[in-house]
């Protein structure tokens, strides 16, 4: 990001404009400072495609009625820890949230909570479901299934998401360790910026729409695919692939949502699948607590133990050493909460848009 | 394995020898039939190194009493849906299953289960425990962590086991998806066999005992360490170190075991860590309820619709396209099943000196 232009804001005024941008469409209050709470969140953790980047995708589907800016998300089943939930085609900044409530009160009940949910839509950054977890003192877990981009091992077309991870722990002294991880080797918007700078991305993030091996940003993005974490056979690309079977499944399939290449996609400009197999996309979220498998606070100890002694692993050459998940972004949002939130003038452009057609002001 | 020299055993004469051997060593004889099914397990699906190839490794283990052969197996926490056992040292492949059944039982009561276990000690393939939850009707989850021979990302020794997740969901007509995979880029035994025929290791595999990447394997066993899977930071080795991060929490941290290089060995030759920071190894078990998310039929038939929609995959050029996780190891049983289980000599000889040993008649 360094040699792109930018222009910063605080963030507590895109969260304002986020938050009247859904007040606009109809979306109750509540819901929209939800919502704008988890998009500034991705701003603020430096998951910049995650935070109001999306924004103007969000006014188009809303605008369009593609979503239900007023859902009544309901429990469609359920046992002592287990739900699924159908989220009314409502924001997945909403019902995401919401379910990922209901796990957690599911956990302090039962010591553990678990929920599928279908007929959602983009729920924003897997990480902020788990942070809210931490706030609770639960251990967490989001996943999500996502619109094809990925190709399986040994397959020349997109048939699966980036379908994303995410699981905390907390410390007691130390920060938290926050993962939060897509399961394909490197993000879209890694290739995208390459291609900006003319520059070729490294072997083993993508094929071109014949299955080949490819270094050319362009071959990716006009119809090849990204490869799984792993890449290759040799470097483990069954593993990648099947950890994003995994997510697809649990988001997708367990909860009666769309999953692989019938995911519906999260803009107006992407190709819409020609088969349903469900409704919307599908998140599961997963809640535990700590105390029903030991004291928290020997577990917090332990916690700022791994850390340390992770941290004090002998480095690699030419590099400080490892760091733990989480580490990154905590740094950035400690950064952005004091300097802003930098964005790229494109999208600076697409809120002077969205300001100039609903009347909220901006900047 | 092509070509190497082999002799073939029927599965059920290997299980019997081990059955035998546990039986010499005082382990009572359902759990001595349970050790050896697991053992089993692994030969019958081609997990070569997890099968009896591990068996002069319990005998020296069980014959210097560092493994309890009669374990007093507790539950010492439990909510509804969560649980820490306490293996008493005991053979992990008697307190996996009996762990992995708590985990089930649970879900059969509160629509999840799920446990952590502390003192214990190699369980055999991560795979065995989802394949029983597949048996009862549930999605079984199984993580265990193990002795350190994988480096962080941009770290230059080993800090973390092989620590493999495994999941497993239910077909109606089509086999299950059963995903079991180490969170590394390739597993140690990839390197032995290089080794072994004196060829080099692919990039991405594992660095030197300086930290640098290398390409001999001689590098990897001599103090170097395996790269955790995506290899390097371009394509996403911090994921892989993350997921590695994410089992030895959720096994050794949570359950009040050994984690991180701490973790003890599962071999007399192999270095005793310095510290010692809990109990024996650890383990994680999760099994949930179909029906407690979606009617199970319905379930099952989206699985199938799944497995064929996958398998249609354009083709990669010069392959026949994606598979589904676990089919390699479903076709090696149905052979293995009925051409037995090919040892290599080296493997034969360490079972006669047993037989030799113990009386025990074998070939």
């Amino acid at each position: 990001m360094t040699d792109v232009e930018t222009k910063s804001f605080p963030v507590e005024a895109l969260c304002e404009f986020s938050t009247r941008m859904f007040l606009h469409f109809g979306v109750p209050k509540t819901d929209a400072m939800q919502a704008a709470e988890v998009l500034a969140c991705a701003d603020l953790r430096g998951i910049d495609s995650h935070g109001v980047a999306r924004l103007r995708t969000y006014f188009e589907m809303l605008a369009l009625g593609r979503i239900n800016p007023g859902p009544q998300i309901k429990i469609v089943r359920s046992t002592l820890s287990t739900a699924t939930v159908d989220g009314d085609n409502g924001l997945g900044l909403v019902v995401g949230p919401q379910s990922n409530r209901m796990a957690m009160d599911m956990a302090e009940k039962a010591g553990s909570g678990w929920v599928s949910v279908r007929n959602t839509n983009h729920y924003g950054i897997a990480g902020y479901y788990v942070l809210k977890a931490l706030e609770r003192d639960l251990i967490g877990w989001a996943m999500t299934n996502s619109t094809k981009l990925v190709a399986p091992l040994w397959g020349a077309e997109r048939m699966l998401g980036t379908n994303p991870i995410a699981i905390a722990f907390p410390g007691k002294e130390e920060p938290p360790i926050v993962i939060d991880m897509a399961t394909c080797a490197a993000a879209y918007g890694k290739i995208e910026m390459a291609r900006r700078r003319g520059e070729k991305i490294p072997e083993g993030w993508s094929v071109d729409r014949q299955g080949h091996v490819t270094t050319k940003p362009d071959d990716m993005v006009n119809g090849g695919a990204l490869l799984p974490l792993g890449s290759d056979r040799d470097r483990g690309g069954h593993k990648g692939y099947a950890l994003a079977i995994m997510v697809d499944v649990l988001s997708g399939v367990l909860s009666g949502a769309n999953w692989g290449p019938f995911t519906p996609p999260f803009a107006l400009r992407q190709e819409i699948p020609k088969r349903s197999v469900g409704k919307g996309i599908g998140h599961f979220f997963g809640a535990m607590r700590i105390d029903g498998f030991m004291d928290g606070d020997s577990f917090k100890r332990q916690i700022d133990d791994y850390i340390r002694v992770f941290r004090a692993t002998k480095p690699a050459p030419g590099t400080n050493g490892p760091l733990l998940p989480g580490d990154p972004e905590r740094e950035m949002e400690e950064a952005r909460r004091k300097k802003g939130v930098p964005l790229i003038l494109p999208v600076v452009e697409e809120l002077r848009d969205i300001s100039q057609k609903t009347g909220i002001p901006f900047d």
